[in-house]
């Protein structure tokens, strides 16, 4: 798994509490990364269709979706792809006792119980929103922890991010 | 996920099998790869404690306990290592609006989603064991599948198997 999804989901959350759309910049500062390094996730994160860039002079990301619909299993999708990690290379159709092509239309029982353990891991990401990403970031650092960075992200910027 | 998981596994599966020790030459010659590749994931398993090399003119490998008492888990863990696929590197402590190391002391939200979805992978491989496995494998060729691998694996070596 790549770095990327943590810088990922910890935007997504970010932006479930902005009031206008936050240019990269802004994360990029916010999180202390560099913001050619973020522009990637946040690209990835839009070509997934999970967050959308406003243009203009107070552009910058927005969610396009409510974050209750938006789940930690699609962000991890959007930035480290949907291939699973365990890839059968039907080693049972080699060597002296190869099993035949017609005996093998259905996966490996050994494809079967990697692939039953990946479904229940998408399953757990999925069951988790961003909308409860946020809460939790609430619940751990008090209720005034999102509206911080509400504030810090409406600021305007003063030209020193380094970004 | 490391290719060797495939192999160590399939190889785990027919050793439920064998009524002698399978020199590792042998479980080359059967899934028809290098036998140097091969022996990598063999010593895997074996400094996991799941395989054990008997020495001698007989000698090669066997399962060190019930194929009942091998899960996927451990077979998996064994070639891959147990280290989680997602890694936090605490970025909530970085930026102006750092959380400070106090409010650090649990893991932060995004982890535990992530680590709860690794939790749950691995209660699915966990569940499965490589008795199971083999089950799945006469049920799916047929029940004399296994009975073939182990007769071609008492079978004396010819020596041509270029392993
Ligand atoms: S043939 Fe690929 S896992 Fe069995
Ligand atoms: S600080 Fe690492 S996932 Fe939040």
């Amino acid at each position: 798994m790549s770095g990327g999804v943590e810088w990922a989901l910890h935007c997504c959350v970010v932006l479930t509490t902005a009031t206008e759309p936050v240019p990269a910049a802004r994360l990029a500062e916010l999180h202390d990364v560099s913001a050619s390094y973020l522009a990637k996730q946040l690209q990835a994160l839009s070509r997934a269709g999970l967050v959308q860039s406003v243009q203009g002079k107070a552009g910058g990301y927005v969610l396009t979706r409510a974050p209750a619909r938006i789940s930690v299993l699609d962000v991890v999708t959007a930035v480290d792809g949907a291939t699973p990690a365990f890839v059968c290379t039907e080693i049972r159709q080699r060597g002296p006792l190869a099993a035949p092509p017609e005996a093998c239309t259905r996966p490996c029982a050994i494809t079967r119980a990697m692939s039953a353990a990946d479904a229940a891991w998408r399953a757990a990401l999925a069951a988790i929103s961003v909308a409860d990403l946020a809460a939790d970031v609430n619940a751990d650092y008090g209720p005034a922890t999102m509206s911080t960075i509400a504030r810090w992200l409406a600021t305007p910027q003063d030209g020193a991010s380094g970004a």
